[in-house]
């Protein structure tokens, strides 16, 4: 088993098919077939052996495409680089894990000089951006050109595949090693449950270094049908393309799809070619899920729980759970139950599975779960512990194995002695007509330990004062769940996976 | 991964569930999963240390499925024994491999004094038929009872999940060794093409001995469906079962489907829960599908090309080919294209890929192709190389990567330097209205090398004689092609997986 096999199949099977559509540029997989060829022999002849890593620095693309199933093609590893990241944060990733080589595009190219100046062991550059290769890079299109096509490397099974480093919300990055197993095994779950479109063009709107986003890619490259890129997320592009290229399906975070349903040409496009939508798990997504569904009823909805280290699918809530008497019952706020393959089992700290119900923490097993972090032998034995993951994420399970996220186990407040999930709070403010986005943290107390504080962005033309959504929580939750302080602020930060970083929140206000 | 993680999974999810209804029993998947537990445990108090092998020489209850799952979930390996052999052969299958625990049930448990006589390792015998246990069996519900359940040992991946040894259609038999990884990659790309049916129970006709069976058995249990099991083939049991169970799925070899559509009965049944029907590929298999969809028009027909060898299934050719269209192009008789995972490719002699649309062996590369031969190094040298399965069979692809099979390799025939297909021949006379069965051997001929020799089964009422036929062919076919020799028997030898034994009809007429 290797991830390059997919791309045999569809040569040997539908060369003719469009691979990819970016701006002005489409390919069939004839094309993208032989430019992955090309690029994995150029980048042997530069001196990627087997399971040498190659990173990538830029937006989506056709490209990014290509680098994912090329390095693969040539027997390396893929070391995507998270694109919100400083200078500093970057070169730890490259350097962490002996990167030799980096794909970057006119996005980033900006960035080399710093990369340069600070890495341990400089990357050889490719650009693959717009125009010219600055000085000191490669061309990749030159490359590729240049290049002639090699033969698959057939790595697979439990070679590596990717190192992705985690970071945003937590601490210091670590190197996620995925195999070709783990990943082909997260594939296949959402294939058996959401089964191909047949002809069904996926559009790519978060972004391919995001485990997310690559998981999808690579179903779509496993059913064998087409992808559409856009570099980034804008309303009214993504509501044009939909239409235009006829889109099938696609992937997007709650802010994303608000702002779809704010934007004033929503109702002027066809989008009756969108079959299926799936989100990434919110507190606030029930209020969205409401109204996406009063506007296109026939939209099959999901959403799914998982983390890098789980490749990243651990559960998904499929669109029969999406229904209004699901929605009435509650079943829409699961993030569904373990997918083929995946043990999920909610447990106290003692590492013993709780009864149905209980919060506790929720850990995984199978065949999709990360081999281990890159050089760091104590994290991993700290997260995998006799073949569980441990993924600090709270949660409870009902009678018929349905997960509910409650929080991240160190996102809980505790408070007076008194556990408080922050999205329990969350998911009450979202409620409240003027609220647009909202975040709970613990912050110090004295008396206290921990005070709830919540940090709320207020819809554009609403109004509330943070006494009256104060009151709106008493409503619903009880006294010492509710936010001792309420800040009101324009924004909050996001991560590219769009949940908010609540560690930036703890920090003092800038 | 391992394979009975799908039955926690659905005791964490349905144990209520129905697991399995044979005749008068039915239970649900808590008690199965109970008894399956008590099983494991009760062999490991046998001596079944991890790895080891146990035998099962019965025809399909649920106690066939109980052995699956138990065998596994104690740690061993399984041996399902081919319920049409004789003594050495059984013999032959046990020894091979150490098989210490053989479970037989009422049909075969007279074979076990033969057995005691010759094995060179006697095997402890469990009795899973009905009444009591014969003098020196242990009883096989009496060992559930009294034995503790044990927790899942937990073996998957790589580790030996199942040896099981072919034979019938071709020569000394071997131990075919499939690993966990290799099931559940086996079944995961029939489950991605035909998604399950939600509560859609199965109907087990065919033998779960054989890896057809099997691996349907291990797609419901991954599903989470329930099982219903005949312990043989009836028509008239076969036709009430799916009206009272109301049956979704079942698998059946094309036989079985004609003795189905010629019952009386077949119309005063209500078969309307019938949703999907696969059948084994066969040459004549294009007259029943007509016939069976003129009486069931929406019933949805998968057939699949598969060896022991890879777990089974290499290509499927999906109810979409099956269309009325699909049939007059032809395509319908192409057991279709490779499926997720798997690479097929067709090749000369030399093993170098041959044009789209010329007859070459058919070899298969994929996570579903078995580890090997048991204890045969040789042999397996030669099926497996470079990472490819030889089949031995012949066949096409056209430009789509369609797969059509012309032949067993040893079974084409070379005449007066020119090769005939036996498939083609065969084909051809199936047409004939009077013809219900045929097959075509080679036969030694002083002046040709090999002549074309047709084996004739007519239809009950019907009458043909052998000039008639022949004439028939040669409307068809060129000359080389149209059988020398005709004969006309009442039956063919056929395998329990209902292909017809060429090697027996090439023996001297008993």
């Amino acid at each position: 088993m290797y991830m390059t096999q997919c791309l045999q199949r569809i040569l040997q099977q539908e060369p003719q098919r469009i691979a990819t559509v970016f701006g002005d540029r489409r390919q069939t997989y004839q094309q993208f077939g032989d430019r992955v060829a090309r690029l994995a022999g150029a980048l042997q002849t530069l001196g990627m052996a087997a399971g040498d890593r190659v990173g990538m620095l830029a937006l989506n693309s056709d490209r990014y495409l290509e680098y994912i199933m090329g390095v693969w093609w040539g027997g390396g590893v893929l070391n995507p680089v998270n694109i919100r990241w400083s200078v500093p944060e970057i070169v730890y990733a490259l350097d962490d894990c002996n990167t030799a080589i980096l794909i970057v595009d006119e996005h980033f190219a900006a960035l080399a000089e710093g990369i340069r100046k600070t890495a341990r062991q400089v990357p050889r550059f490719i650009y693959a951006g717009e125009g010219e290769a600055p000085v000191g890079m490669l061309g990749y299109e030159q490359l590729i050109a240049q290049a002639a096509a090699v033969e698959d490397a057939g790595r697979g099974g439990d070679d590596l595949a990717c190192i992705m480093y985690t970071g945003g919300t937590s601490g210091f990055p670590k190197g996620v090693m995925q195999s070709h197993w783990n990943l082909w095994s997260a594939c296949m779950p959402r294939m058996v449950d959401m089964p191909p479109i047949r002809d069904g063009r996926l559009l790519h709107v978060a972004p391919l270094f995001h485990v997310a986003g690559m998981a999808r890619a690579l179903i779509q490259f496993l059913a064998g049908e087409s992808h559409v890129l856009l570099s980034g997320f804008d309303a009214g592009e993504v509501l044009r393309v939909i239409e235009r290229e006829r889109i099938c399906e696609t992937l997007l975070v709650p802010t994303m799809i608000l702002s779809l349903l704010d934007h004033p040409d929503f109702d002027r496009h066809d989008l009756s070619s969108l079959k299926r939508l799936t989100y990434g798990a919110s507190p606030s997504a029930g209020e969205m899920v409401e109204q996406l569904l009063a506007r296109l009823p026939d939209l099959e909805l999901s959403h799914s729980y998982g983390l890098t280290e789980a490749c990243p699918v651990v559960s998904s809530n499929l669109p029969c759970n999406h229904t209004l008497a699901a929605r009435r019952s509650g079943l829409s706020r699961s993030v569904g139950r373990g997918g083929l393959g995946v043990n999920v089992k909610i447990v106290d700290p003692q590492g013993h599975e709780v009864p149905r119900g209980t919060v506790g923490e929720i850990i995984v097993r199978g065949p999709n779960i990360m081999q281990g972090y890159w050089n760091k032998p104590e994290e991993t034995a700290r997260a995998l512990r006799d073949g569980w993951l441990y993924t600090g994420d709270g949660g409870y399970m009902n009678a018929q194995g349905y997960l509910f996220i409650v929080d991240r186990l160190k996102d809980m407040i505790v408070t007076g002695g008194e556990n408080v999930y922050s999205a329990e709070v969350e998911n009450v403010l979202a409620r409240h007509p003027a609220v647009a986005m909202c975040a709970v943290i613990g912050v110090p107390h004295e008396q206290w330990g921990e005070a709830v504080h919540a940090v709320v962005v207020l819809k554009p033309d609403a109004q509330a004062d943070t006494e009256q959504l104060r009151l709106f929580c008493r409503e619903f939750i009880a006294g010492y769940k509710c936010p001792k302080s309420i800040e009101l602020r324009d924004a909050l930060p996001l991560s590219a996976a769009g949940k908010v970083l609540k560690r930036n929140l703890r920090q003092p206000n800038p």
